[in-house]
This record gives structure tokens, C-alpha cells and sequence, in this order.
């Protein structure tokens, strides 16, 4: 079956500093025509970072999309033109003050394919060294950081005190691993 | 440390069928101005549904702004006042023409926190049994049906077949409960 659907119209609604806005006219499988709302995001890196120790490093960020602040895995978009793994080391060091020996891409993902293109690379970090005490945060950018052992991980999925969905995923596929060595 | 991001001004950009588009000026905990970019969205449910013969019950459904057609586990929005469960078991019918004797809340998870507030409630459901071999769609939804076992749903995460965020933790999180069991 042709799944595709053409695209007849774009208009673009809203061109921001991280996202773009597009209403596209569409002609679906059957001939007839419907309206996308498409949000265009340049991408983002997401790093699950292990620490000698055997912990995961969160941060607990106010997302203001959500009215609160919530525990996630460091994450960041990516800026024009940079490669991912730079954009990890960067995030990783900017809001958690470790730097890493390894870096590694585990896989990637969608994470809102219905309306948008949100591509976000999971990469795990090891080796970690605390460069500073200090975070270099963005001048706009606050986060507390969180340490729990993968166990701690999964009762958090459980309680949902970890409510996002790169996040526990990253945790489970960890886990998942773990188990399988 | 207080994490909070105070709105100062909000401008209502674009009101669409599924999302609104909203730019926010905000004071941060640091007495400074920023703007944030917020797509308010009515949030969603998603459907691990397992067949008698323990297979995984997904669609294959173009997305527009991916421009290509993935594989997810059933999902889609809430409407206007209607119960997640409704949706939940709606939707399973729609897209699958599976109706299930249970259907049971696993969790819920915000799909991209950075810059969206959908929420997913997601579902497992069992006892399916196919009400029609004919699928129910909204008239511009096209999906074809894909059942596979919870191993072949594994692997394809690894191989990246299965290539959404909550398609991969729900699959997951199946899998990891098996192992519990």
C-alpha cells in the first residue's frame, strides 16, 4: 500500500530560535486532501553518563512547557552544522561539569513523529571526571544535579518521578543490557 | 534552588487543529529575561496491545513531518473532554479492528519537554479479539497493520526498525516485565 501523502501546499507559520512552524496542504492515498501542522526542530542529543561509581547522571530542569521542573538524562539541541557527538560532549560537560573518555552513540530516535521531526541521538558516556564543581550553563539554562544507581532508575520509572520518555528509555535499554551480560 | 520561570508576556502565535503554538517571555531565577517557544498540544494515549498469540499489534502510518511512513504501537490524541481510556480503546479499534477485554494504564510520559507539553498515557491491552477484518480510520489515516512477537519487537529496536521513542519504551518495558515475571 502507498502510504505516502503529497505534499500540494506549505505555508510557514512561525520561524523561531529553536522551532519552525509549517501547515502543509496534503493529498492523501485516496486523492482527497488534508492539513499537517508540522513543527521542523534542528535535532538533539540526549547522553545517559555512568559515573565510576555506577550512577546515572540527571539533571532536574525547569521545562516551562510544562509549568515544572522534571528529572531527565542531559540533553541539548544541536546547533547548525555540528556534528552530534560534539553536542553531547558539550551538554554533558556545560550542565553536569563531567567530562568523559568515552562517548558513545547507542541509537537515536523520534520522539513526537505525529507533529514533528525531532530526531534525538542517545549517546553513553563513560569514563567521567568532574572537570569543575562549577556548571557552564547557558545564560538561560538552570539545573540541579541528580545521581541514582540503575536501580534507583527503575523505581523512578515506576513512580514516575522520571516522566519523560528519552529519559526512561535510555534507563530501560541500559538495563535491558546490563541484564543481558 | 528555585528552578521556576515566571511568565512576563505570552503571545498566542498560531491556534491549530491538533497544536497551538505559543512564545513566552519568562524571568528566569536569575532575575533575567528569555523567551521560550511552547507548542501546547491535548496529549495522547498509545496502546501495547498483545494478541492470543502473544504478538505485538503495530501500525505502519505515514508521517508527514518525518516524510516517510513508521512503525509504531497504535496512538493518537485525546479529544476535546473524552477519557484516555475511550481514546485508548478507540483508537486500538480504529487503527488495528482489534476490541480487547482489558485494557490496563501502564504509565504516562511527556514526549519532548523541551519544547512541547504532550503528555502520553500509555495502555497494555489483552483479550483482543478482531471485531472486523476491515480497519475503521479517520478519513485521512492511512495505517497498515504489523504483529510481531516481543523478541522480534526487541531486535527491532536494535536495528532501529523500530525508530519511535514510544514505540521503543513501551517495548521495552513489556520485555522487562516479562523478565520479572
Amino acid at each position: 500500500m502507498d502510504l505516502n501523502e503529497k505534499t500540494i501546499a506549505k505555508e510557514k507559520i512561525f520561524n523561531g530560535r529553536i522551532i519552525d512552524l509549517y501547515v502543509e496542504d496534503v493529498e492523501l492515498p485516496n486523492g482527497k486532501v488534508s492539513k499537517r501542522e508540522i513543527i521542523k526542530h534542528p535535532g538533539a542529543v540526549a547522553v545517559i553518563a555512568v559515573t565510576n561509581e555506577n550512577k546515572i547522571v540527571m539533571v532536574r530542569q525547569y521545562r516551562k512547557a510544562l509549568e515544572k521542573a522534571i528529572v531527565e538524562i542531559p540533553a541539548g539541541k544541536l546547533e547548525p552544522g555540528e556534528e552530534p557527538l560534539t553536542t553531547a560532549k558539550r551538554e554533558l560537560e556545560e550542565e553536569t561539569g563531567y567530562e568523559c573518555e568515552e562517548m558513545k552513540l547507542l541509537l537515536s530516535f523520534y520522539t513526537s513523529p505525529g507533529f514533528a521531526d525531532e530526531l534525538v541521538y542517545l549517546y553513553v558516556a563513560s569514563g567521567l571526571t568532574k572537570k569543575t564543581e562549577q556548571q557552564d550553563l547557558d545564560e538561560d539554562e538552570f539545573v540541579e544535579i541528580v545521581e541514582v544507581s540503575l536501580e534507583e532508575a527503575q523505581k523512578m520509572i515506576e513512580t514516575q518521578e522520571i516522566h519523560d520518555a528519552k529519559t526512561a528509555y535510555a534507563v530501560l535499554y541500559l538495563a535491558m543490557n546490563a541484564m543481558k551480560e
